[in-house]
């Protein structure tokens, strides 16, 4: 793949764009290349208006710059890559053991049940761990430490047309200095309330008969809370093979022998 | 959120866009809402420049279109959420119990090791039962039934700079009507071998004490497909409680009671 930038070449001019474009794109085909990219700086956008005149299409587009791209193989039909297809949501089950309590939030907007688990988006770049802890501080002010995964749920269609990937994280609350568990403060903006709930009265919520307050699946994931930690799935850190690649988490159910 | 979009009224000529623009920020503002949005199809692209110029970035862009934002609530930072911010992969450990078999791959491109498994990525919209099934008969002609994940493994700052989640999952290989163990097919363009290997031989090799062929993170996996398909993560499907979002898989370690 050949990337060309209209500001880095002082021949890329209007005039003389889509003669430099169709020439790049015989040296790519000549090369034996499948693709041609271009990146484009969003204040230089009229090459893009140019350059969708000689086939190219929006691969994707970020802040000040957008990628586009032309599948030149005739040959064959076009492995470019779809860009990313996925977020990646956390909720958070921070419960306080010995007092039997649930960390409970109402949001200001999207309230589908009277309480939540505090809920996010993890920033691109951010492990699961990282980012649960995270929206768990900044929506009621509670540290945490990260356990274990309870269930992963899969939707489509969410916002921008694209998919989530949804985390249900357990977590333990840390306790102040002296003993007690820390009262929730709710993020100003965001949270209309944040409370310790009894664990009890948040199950009976979501077992409720009434289809506007029941929850499935947080009735399941409170059977698996239930079960206890041991048997939540379990964050491990492994190398990687691919030359220069940094190790990774794997998640995966424990490991009995 | 406010949509302009320059193709959807004649009043959006390049001599009046920035004016038509500033106005609709002020409308928008007025109306208390935090954000501006404009919708631009590529062959228009020059209104993306003139846009820019008045405060606009890309969100995010595809085929023959580009959204763009910009946040106009000077009292509070930017809520606009970032686009997608994950590729999705799965990973095929297809095993015949009977022959103590398991199918592999080598890639024309990017072989780290001697075999590897059928691998792929999620295409948008897609369950991750479909994705793996329909990547291991592509690149082996093998078909299959999806019985649950082994493990999930998450790496950042992969193609485009965005991160990936890569689920290995457990599936069974449907016979031939005689008994027999189809042969596999490689795809292609893509793959230069696929063909059953000895689970043991398989298993050496992850477990080799030569850093070029050992492969961490499927010693692990071995480990969890030894354990047995009872253990491994498994899917559920569960109604949502958002309005209108129709039931999605759940996955989690399995219930025992």
């Amino acid at each position: 793949m050949i990337k060309v930038r209209p500001d880095a070449d002082a021949s890329f001019d209007e005039s003389t764009f889509e003669g430099s474009l169709l020439a790049t794109e015989k040296a790519a085909l000549h090369l034996g290349k499948t693709a041609v990219w271009i990146e484009v700086p969003i204040l230089q956008s009229r090459f893009i208006e140019l350059a969708a005149n000689c086939g190219f299409v929006f691969h994707h587009a970020e802040g000040d710059q957008a990628s586009l791209c032309k599948w030149i193989d005739t040959e064959h039909t076009s492995r470019i890559p779809c860009f990313a297809t996925h977020q990646v949501g956390v909720g958070a089950v921070v419960i306080n053991l010995s007092s039997n309590q649930i960390l409970c939030v109402r949001e200001l907007r999207k309230n589908y049940r009277p309480y939540k688990l505090p809920t996010g988006l993890a920033e691109l770049g951010e492990d699961l761990d990282q980012a649960v802890v995270r929206e768990v501080l900044e929506e009621t002010g509670i540290n945490t430490v990260f356990e274990g995964i309870l269930g992963v749920r899969h939707t489509h269609n969410i916002q921008f047309g694209r998919s989530d990937l949804f985390f249900v994280c357990r977590l333990s609350p840390l306790l102040d200095n002296d003993g007690s568990l820390p009262e929730p403060v709710p993020q100003s903006g965001e949270i209309e309330d944040a409370c310790w709930l009894s664990v009890d009265e948040y199950r009976d919520m979501v077992n409720s008969d009434d289809d506007n307050v029941r929850h499935p699946m947080m009735q399941r994931i409170m059977d698996l809370v239930d079960q206890g930690a041991d048997h939540d799935i379990q964050r491990t850190v492994l190398s990687s093979v691919v030359p220069g690649r940094k190790s990774s988490p794997l998640y995966h159910t424990p490991l009995t022998k």
